[in-house]
């Protein structure tokens, strides 16, 4: 898994129909844990809000245990970390 | 999931025969969610146009939920962003 | 999925027994589809040629719907692209 | 696989329910096996300490075999390197 | 897959039971053939020997086939090239 920052959503109308009620959050990966990509879309099961430090879980992890087997996800965030801050 | 803009489509006639009926679309990675593959091929179910802004889902998520589980993709326009020309 | 050119094959003989008789080409990614790694081997279930351009699935997609789910196999050209040459 | 050193932990209170449980160690990967990414999280099931070196599991490798079918989780401790100063 | 040449390997006493009995080696990948990570640790279940240039399949497929469909690996050398001292 990785820690972000969540810095804001994205709004799609025309998704795949399996998507529909998942919010698109933009994540900005801390510099010491991305390998090029600074930010990356995640969905959010959890409920984090903008500035939040956040636990994205990718690949089929994404979908394992967050209730979305038959969702086209390869990104979400699993946890809110509780201090985030001296990370970065 | 990243985001990237739609700029052309590739023909293959020769293909694997799960693959007929695909389109196969040239998608442009937004610059902070790239680590330096600048642009990948994506299979589009939704509609997407050139000049539009999709979200892309890869690995096993591109054929979950899309309505080709026997197909070898492994990216897939998932949705149109509806703004994305601030993103960039 | 990902573009590139056959430039060669590797030969192995001792390998996985459920490896045997696939072929594994040495294929040049285009440049702005790779991340750093210029070159990957994939299975050729198509019968692409040396110079042709290519289309490559990897991950799980390079076995499903290829005839090899059991194959400890990663990446797969899936299609020969048209008219490539326009594409680098 | 790839090996890292454990150099702290993260504490995630609101998270997933099928993580609850788990421990999140901050894995500071080897220079030479990195892509740029220096650190990721990952769960640990061998009890490793601060200041060892670990061999971490990604992906859906992750899950298997860890006792965790069913847990959002990408990246695990699967062992702990006998004598890994010499690898740094 | 990605071509490397095997330079060495770890030893790890206290790892996750199923991984009992696997042999992890160091492969050094082939500098055009990786995107920054120059090193990967593999299982080895073809009896590759040190300075060998061996085929590693990532992901799934380094389960799949391999007799290891419950353990957390996510490298195996799947097969040793013939002649891989050209390929560098």
């Amino acid at each position: 898994m990785l820690i972000g920052k969540v810095v804001g959503s994205v709004v799609s109308t025309r998704k795949c129909e399996n998507l529909t009620g998942n919010k698109f959050m933009i994540v900005e990966v801390l510099e010491h844990m991305h390998s090029g990509a600074k930010q990356l879309i995640a969905i959010d099961k959890i409920g984090a809000g903008i500035g939040e430090y956040v636990l994205v879980a990718q690949g089929s992890a994404a979908r394992i245990g967050s209730g979305m087997p038959d969702s086209p996800v390869d990104a979400a965030i699993v946890g809110i970390i509780d201090d985030g801050s001296g990370l970065e």
